[in-house]
């Protein structure tokens, strides 16, 4: 296993751990908590816990300091899928290779268990234990991630999504629907390992959100190619799904090798921000192989 | 128009001021805006926001300050009718005697509304001005209604209740649901008045909890009853909806006159944990009338 998938593997591990413990108050025995865990910890590849992580560890924070926004973020990936899944949206029956929430737990149990994870994760920011970040900088991370997920950043772009669904869109309106629907929880995610670590990554946050914004399309870009050339056994969901449904799509707007030409425009434009950061002194090598990593994967 | 209905009015109307300033820098030309706005804005009794000013009022908090909480928590209750009426939920067609929020915008912007005015309720608590209240107690009031709605609060009570439609349930079992679906938002609104107040409200707390407790059972048990005895067009959704849902209600298990003397009996209970507050110098009359409403309103 590469340097980098074992860095991977190894935050996974840690914020399923984390995810673990924020869980354990709650009551095992009821559905709602049985389709909550079901959602948040079978599979993914658990890319904004790791952005959490590496920035604030960049800064020389401890990796427990950063469980309370890693498993936050991942708790609002998590319901956003969810929902994102349901009938009423993209109707899918398979994600991460399982059945969808409402498929295994029934639609009424799936929509409570994307709310009860909403809120566990501004829960988990307002009482987890953050030793050493001041109350004011919490109150930071909560906006980020509030401003990141709702009516002008993830849900926006959900509802842009669904809209903009069976007639042609421009590019510059499918980026539009990108930067809302998913680029805003990876900027969030960066933003809160950066804010965490208080004075030094406040200052450099433009860079990291820079580098971030990139990295976020670059994903999205690289989600639509696999849409196309990827196989449902190894992508974990129906290859081709998007194309059935009539989504807008960078290769559909772009043809499939200008669609990778994006990719590595975005790729490089993540570098050239990291280079503000690196110039400071700062070890920029692993957000840099997870922006390679971002546009060469196969799932 | 009585003392307290004219309280109750002007807590209305300020909170739904507060509201529009809120939506202000959202953009109004997308429908998912003008689903939250739909979901939020047209009529309901504002009992939370109330309680959120007058338990603020009573430790002489100005009204500026309880803006923030008051809109939040009308969010939250806004968001959970929203979800609540949908075809897998409660499958409700008219609400406050408007169209529900799937019925007019459809059933996937509701959704994504619901979930947006989740996010902004914990987005205005983190960022909106509260001159005077620490940082510290800002989290304190994320975290509490945090925990009133997520996975051991409303969202649990929702999903317990969905789980005892169709079959009886005794009445230790229906308090518990209740106690979750409508109680815990209750008692969140008044803690949020008191925490805003800081030592005072925070000393105070458990007697104004067993008051908002009391309340908010004796608020279902009363929608239990006017699902019998009121009439659709006063009640603003259809008379005789629960029953014939096969829903768990107070006059089922108890009868009409035991559901009555059962709201009676939390009246009473709710005046006793009043006293105590009173005791302290506190003006708990306007906290008293809201109780006596609570029991004899007639929608």
């Amino acid at each position: 296993m590469s340097d980098f998938a074992s860095q991977l593997k190894a935050s996974h591990e840690r914020v399923n751990g984390a995810l673990d413990r924020f869980f354990a108050p709650l009551d095992h025995r009821e559905p709602l908590m049985q389709a909550m865990r079901h959602g948040a910890l079978l599979g993914g590849k658990r890319l904004r816990p790791f952005l959490v992580y590496r920035t604030g560890q960049m800064f020389g924070l401890s990796p427990d300091i950063l469980d309370a926004p890693a498993a936050a973020i991942e708790c609002i990936h998590a319901y956003s899928l969810i929902h994102d899944d349901l009938p009423a949206m993209d109707n899918d029956d398979l994600r991460r290779g399982q059945p969808t929430c409402h498929r295994k737990f029934g639609e009424d149990t799936a929509i409570l268990a994307g709310d009860a994870l909403q809120t566990l994760a501004f829960s988990i920011l307002a009482d987890a234990t953050m030793p050493g970040v001041p109350a004011q900088d919490r109150l930071l991370m909560i906006s980020a991630l509030a401003q990141a997920s709702g009516a002008s950043g993830m849900c926006l772009g959900q509802a842009q999504d669904l809209a903009a669904e069976g007639h042609p869109v421009t590019l510059p309106a499918l980026e539009t629907i990108h930067r809302h629907k998913t680029g805003a929880l990876i900027r969030a995610a960066v933003a809160l390992g950066a804010l965490a670590a208080g004075a030094p990554g406040k200052q450099l946050l433009p860079h990291l959100d820079r580098y971030a914004a990139a990295i976020g399309l670059a994903f999205q870009v690289q989600d639509d190619i696999l849409d196309v050339v990827g196989d449902t056994a190894t992508i974990g969901k129906r290859q081709g799904a998007d194309q059935q449904l009539g989504k807008n799509t960078y290769p559909a707007l772009l043809g499939l090798d200008g669609a990778r030409a994006k990719a590595l425009d975005l790729h490089r434009e993540s570098l050239s921000s990291l280079e503000h950061v690196a110039a400071l002194g700062y070890d920029t090598s692993t957000l840099a192989a997870l922006a390679r990593f971002v546009i060469e994967r196969d799932k």
